[in-house]
């Protein structure tokens, strides 16, 4: 007769999202990436500024608790046409009053005017396919470069610029179709979108986008308000009846929410981050019979907090 | 002042789920992966016997709606240690009356019997670690091998034989965690599970799981029941009242179910299977600017659909 042991299934993950007691001196000698992340100086993170946020709250669930969802905007010099135009389109309170209107499972979720009918701000800005990626511009802060000789099936190079995943060719550099992102939909090209459409990844990363749509952002609080929606039976996921649709009350840039909480991700040009990405790539936490050896960039999500206040 | 054009965001990904019109020059010139899926013959086709399926009814949602996930079993000779367990506790009806435990975001959903008190079928096989691997036997069928170039940062070699994606080292073959696999919750090692526990990919693949755990199957359809599920506030994702898990209501073996379609996948050996998987590596459908150029195997899932009566 079988006892049934006490599970712990995949306890090592533990790592990545709650502290639990692990051995003492396996911690010491391997530790676990969010024990990397958890002992890094405080001069290792670096303040995401509120200007940096755009606050979406959707209307309550069916129990009645709030929905925030907090994005943190590209930072400079990327998709920064697209990046204005969604700053003027908070200001504006474009968004309040619409919806998310498509859940397409392993794919995205994606939210905008279900109307296609609702006049956009003036004097948004017109961006061109080339604008999907940025002239090569020096990157001396550019770590996981070639040199580190993780392949990549989507990219000569890749790595992490200011806190963000980047990938690189010979026509310059772009972001990355990682779990989160958020992206501007478009119509068939030339169009490219004016940011009023957007989408964020809710599966594996769809990398086969990169250069092909403009990246905005990436959700830092509160994704699984989105990527647990019901997923849309119609095509691509759209939902076929509005009342399945979610209504966005409000978005706001962080600057304009009183309440917004300050946020802060881990330098990644810091040694602790080094260290975390080789243990992202190298799990010999306690769980773990094999590393991997390597690991994708998606698979190396950078560490963003709440700053403890 | 701008008048909003009709948005038909990511429309290319129509390719992937529904059929909507594509320019037919474009079409026949440059077929999505879709396409190339939908005109592939007959004898392309495989059929996946009922024996290898498992079906989990999970109770109907809010709305009364019936849940019901299709898992296609892991084929030999990978991890049928665990598989002839998981046909054991199916037959012994061990899940009826479990209940889905956990749903952490961008992770897993995982099953199984939340008490860890359920007494386990006599005479259940017992693995080692060495069992995630099966040593290399003749791949006369192996496609996507290390000729083909595209790189990966999990293993030497990876490509797809009967069906499902492998990857391969010195010491064997392994299944590959993409999005929808399933495999064996544990305790720390050496424990290597029954099959009793269970999970499935919801998010970006975890491939530093790759010979880390048993694989034993995929999800072929009703993901969406478990992967839109309300992530867990606990550690890990658990959930932490017990009226949040969602029962199981029963998980039968294929061939005991009256009602079971029957499912079929493209051979992976066949030519509209190559055809498919250069479209993902290299899109070049309406939508599409750019080329990847390449393509992380999880990227390249393979087509299964019901068989037409």
């Amino acid at each position: 007769m079988h006892q049934m042991k006490r599970y712990l299934p995949l306890v090592a993950f533990a790592a990545l999202c709650a502290p639990l007691p692990l051995l003492a001196q396996d911690a010491k000698t391997h530790p676990a990436p969010s024990e990397i992340v958890a002992s890094a100086k405080a001069g290792e993170w670096v303040a995401i500024a509120p200007s940096e946020l755009l606050v979406m709250d959707l209307a309550p669930d069916s129990k009645g608790k709030a929905r925030r969802v907090v994005i943190q905007l590209m930072p400079k010099p990327f998709s920064q046409g697209w990046v204005g135009n969604i700053r003027k389109l908070a200001a504006a309170r474009w968004w309040d009053g619409t919806s998310i209107n498509r859940a397409q499972d392993n794919y995205v979720v994606q939210w905008g005017d279900a109307t296609e009918k609702k006049t956009l701000p003036e004097a948004l800005a017109t961006m061109e396919a080339k604008d999907y990626v940025t002239p090569d511009w020096p990157s001396k802060d550019w770590i996981f470069a070639r040199a580190d000789g993780r392949p990549d099936a989507y990219a000569g190079a890749h790595g992490f610029y200011v806190g963000w995943p980047l990938a690189q060719g010979r026509e310059g550099l772009w972001p990355i179709h990682c779990y989160g992102m958020v992206g501007v939909g478009r119509n068939l090209a030339p169009d490219t979108g004016t940011g009023a459409e957007l989408y964020t990844v809710i599966g594996h990363a769809p990398r086969h986008l990169d250069r092909n749509i403009a990246l905005v952002g990436r959700v830092i609080e509160g994704i699984e308000h989105l990527s647990s929606l019901p997923r849309g039976t119609g095509a691509l996921g759209f939902y076929e009846k509005e009342t399945e649709r979610v209504p966005i009350l409000s978005v706001r840039l962080g600057d304009a929410v009183r309440d917004v909480p300050a946020f802060e991700y881990l330098d990644t040009n810091s040694a602790s981050f080094a260290a975390y990405a080789d243990a992202r790539a190298n799990r010999r936490d306690p769980f773990f019979n094999v590393p991997a050896g390597g690991a994708d960039i998606c698979n190396i999500p950078v560490p963003i907090r709440r700053k403890a206040k």
